[in-house]
């Protein structure tokens, strides 16, 4: 079973329940997908409607919640290498997450809209919704809470990241809004779903070149209930929370940052470790930030090379 | 016009219009206030019927953001140096802001429910909703966005602070979900609101006696709409963002931090503050962090003593 949400102009759009192809569409009982989650149901009519991802905000265009992990933990060691600041060692067994802006996420194909200035980059990643979650859960209970998966850009201002996180408080200004993939895909039913992770090729292309061909379900540290009974230890967890596995992140064959895809090696989930590796290699970066008139794609196809979500596919646009 | 949210047992539950002295109410054609802020809208029905603020879950009983500040920076200066943290100067001019959990505010009556061993403390503050934000807006701009005054207990878990700062991504699990005053006051009518801030004396009540008479309206270096158009730089803000001003705190007439009320002093809004004072003056702290059975209230009068926004008042339970 998978999930859209089509933009009719509310802020909670129209909820869909989407055939495996993402060729047809039946409306649902429940009007939002939020309504769906706080039910814990779905209930899909008859009739079917073709359906056109073009259409598509946000499977839940606004959440109550927004919790983004930093699962795959190679990619907190080379960020935070590339700013010149340490890692702590107990990152690799304390799971880093923060509390992300979830009252807006963009649509699939909304513009990335910034300044230049701020180093604006893309981060492709894997997020789960989930159900709600007692207080004090264990990862066992967390896991049986995750109720859909999705695909998720969430966009950052490298420029403004050292100066707001060196306050301690976390990222406000240089986390904006994260973009989501069309359609939400019901855990259970969900291709490469297993031990509590989506296995399969994260594929990000930049100006229609591809750009990281990653391994989601490689090198995760934390898994997604690991993630949520984190989050839970102290409070219970509202229907329709978004955890986010933060930037997919592989090493390469020797344990180092891995090749970029042009060299043969699987490349990046965001242009900090691209960045990251020509600073190791040649002494300085030299792939740019985004730039108005840029275009990312973010998707992961199946075994049978269908996209499971949808894709992510967005103009960069200055402010 | 003041707002309030009645339990009816769903997770928005119902919103009433409350007469100013909180004995009437009127139901609303927006059934619940996350509608009406999305319509930007209140019609109240007619007809009145008695209102009782017990049976009141928090104003917005779950949002689409929480964004706290620090705006009354001699808090932080207090909370930093009892646990030993620096600050910087740029702190009193670059507003402190955190994403918090806004998936599940408390009711102004439920319980404080937390392991005793994660030193549970209460924060008194003051809190708007706002209408949309555009991204980039100014403070007058900010200032024109805000909808809704409210009263705020963020409650924070002091054992679990130093700990989960220092991984850098704020908080996550020593910031559990906050609770609110029965009732949210239109900003245009309400009592001492003037130049973005609220001015009248913030009263704690812990166990019945006496904790903190604070002036919400003295020693806020940032004003609401500051703290909103820091928030909006790089984003736009949905309606219904709730943005805190962070503990109320004020400097004693020497400029230190003051004295507690059983001294003559204007006492504080957090324990934290009280017992960094007892560190200064007596080498150590004396008053416990809050422990099952402990009762804490928090409220504001108008000139005529009548409570503004109806009271928190919160026992304290272990889990």
């Amino acid at each position: 079973m998978k999930l859209a949400t089509l933009n009719d102009g509310t802020p909670d759009g129209r909820l869909v329940a989407v055939s495996d192809d993402l060729t047809t569409q039946r409306a649902c009982t429940d009007h939002t997908f939020q309504a769906a989650l706080d039910h814990d149901r779905l209930v899909p009519a008859y009739e079917e409607r073709p359906f056109d991802a073009r259409l598509c905000a946000a499977p839940l265009p606004r959440a109550y919640q927004f919790l983004d992990g930093s699962a795959y933990v190679n990619h907190v060691a080379l960020v935070r290498r590339a700013r010149g600041a340490e890692m702590p060692g107990r990152f690799w067994t304390d799971p880093l997450m923060y509390q992300g802006a979830s009252d807006g996420f963009l649509g699939p194909t909304d513009d990335i809209v910034g300044d230049p200035a701020w180093g604006m980059d893309f981060e492709a990643e894997v997020a789960v919704i989930t159900g709600y979650v007692p207080r004090g859960a264990s990862p066992d209970q967390a896991a049986g809470a995750i109720r859909y998966v999705m695909l998720l850009n969430d966009i950052s201002l490298r420029a403004l990241i050292p100066e707001e996180l060196s306050k301690g408080f976390g990222f406000v200004q240089s986390k904006p809004h994260s973009a989501c993939a069309p359609v939400a895909v019901k855990v259970a039913t969900c291709p490469g779903w297993r031990d509590g992770r989506l296995h399969g090729t994260l594929c990000v292309d930049l100006n229609g070149a591809p750009f990281g061909r990653v391994e989601a379900g490689e090198d995760m540290t934390f898994d997604f209930p690991t993630l949520i009974a984190h989050a839970a230890r102290t409070r219970s967890l509202g229907p329709g929370t978004v955890v986010g596995s933060g930037t997919v992140s592989n090493r390469g064959a020797d344990g180092g940052p891995g090749a970029p895809v042009a060299e043969g090696g699987r490349g990046y989930a965001c242009l900090a470790e691209q960045r990251m590796v020509e600073t190791i290699r040649e002494g300085a970066a030299r792939t740019p930030f985004l730039q108005p008139g840029d275009r990312v794609r973010i998707w992961m196809d199946d075994a049978d090379g269908r996209p499971i979500f949808g894709a992510i596919d967005q103009e960069v646009r200055g402010t």
